[in-house]
């Protein structure tokens, strides 16, 4: 491992852990979690977490976003690596933030594209459970709560206009786009 | 500068940046900008750039959200430092992905909190506009557009159900919250 220095890179205003090797400055963002609310005739998908931390409590498909994918594209992926299932996405549910590890979480209310689905390789098991079924005292974070009960309450309700990229650059890929706002 | 290659970590499935000199791996993940429409009396608040990239075009008050502060915290933070303004978060306006960046950027509709603004360090100026004003031709940023026009068709309709922290939680600090999903 190398040696981080916390020191004020040159042009910025805080501290920043800086290698004392090589002089990378290693910038730390908050990290994006990109995941669903999946619903399938009223019931909610749920993922028996087969890593740690929490290994065999229940948790949302989800998972940290990548780079060069879209929200969206995120959470597709997480649904199909960790519940092998093509999911359909209805709009932004929630935008949580866990300040204590620099998280911000994006949680989609979504249906199921095609049907099917099963555990995948970071999953013990994939199942599809009532409203009053659901195990709270096995679910994996408290967030997933927030989400399971977030998605409870938007069903009387819309969902609010689609909050996305509008249709002609879905992907954000405009050469315009600059890269600080 | 370190010399970076691109290797697959022990445990990853994909090549990441690792520093051929001390191994650190600099994950690269998607950056969130936070920022807010703020309107006054239907006005719309723009700031111009006097920083590179679009120096001199005009902007929301955005920019990167920092580490240990939530997303709420992070508009509000850069609504001072870009103009100056301590404004009130209404609600999630949008979510984009630039996907050709690596940037996620969320939303808000907002107002202000107390009377005033005035350009900050990294402003030229800031200034409301009534929306046949705005300087259509002079916007720094495609998401810019995007956010303004999504602002204009929001105040016709809610913005949906709060979609934030729980208030028992509001900054995601519960020691129960994992550090992954």
């Amino acid at each position: 491992m190398a040696s981080f220095v916390r020191t004020i890179p040159e042009g910025d205003d805080r501290e920043r852990l800086t290698c004392a090797d090589c002089g990378f400055v290693a910038y730390e963002n908050p990290k994006i979690v990109v995941g669903s609310v999946v619903a399938v005739d009223g019931q909610v998908m749920l993922c028996r977490r087969a890593i740690e931390p929490r290994r065999g409590f229940w948790t949302l498909p989800a998972g940290y976003m990548e780079m060069a994918e879209t929200v969206e594209e995120g959470a597709r992926r997480e649904a199909w690596e960790e519940a092998r299932a093509r999911i359909a996405l209805e709009g932004v549910l929630a935008v949580y933030s866990i300040a204590r590890i620099g998280q911000v979480q994006v949680i989609f209310r979504a249906g199921l594209a095609e049907p099917g689905f099963e555990a995948g390789p970071e999953s013990l098991e994939v199942r599809l459970f009532d409203w009053a079924e659901i195990p709270w005292g096995e679910i994996a974070f408290p967030s997933v709560h927030w989400a399971l009960r977030r998605w409870r309450e938007s069903l009387g309700a819309p969902l609010g206009a689609p909050a996305t990229n509008p249709p002609e650059d879905a992907r954000g890929t405009s050469p315009m786009e600059g890269s600080a706002l």
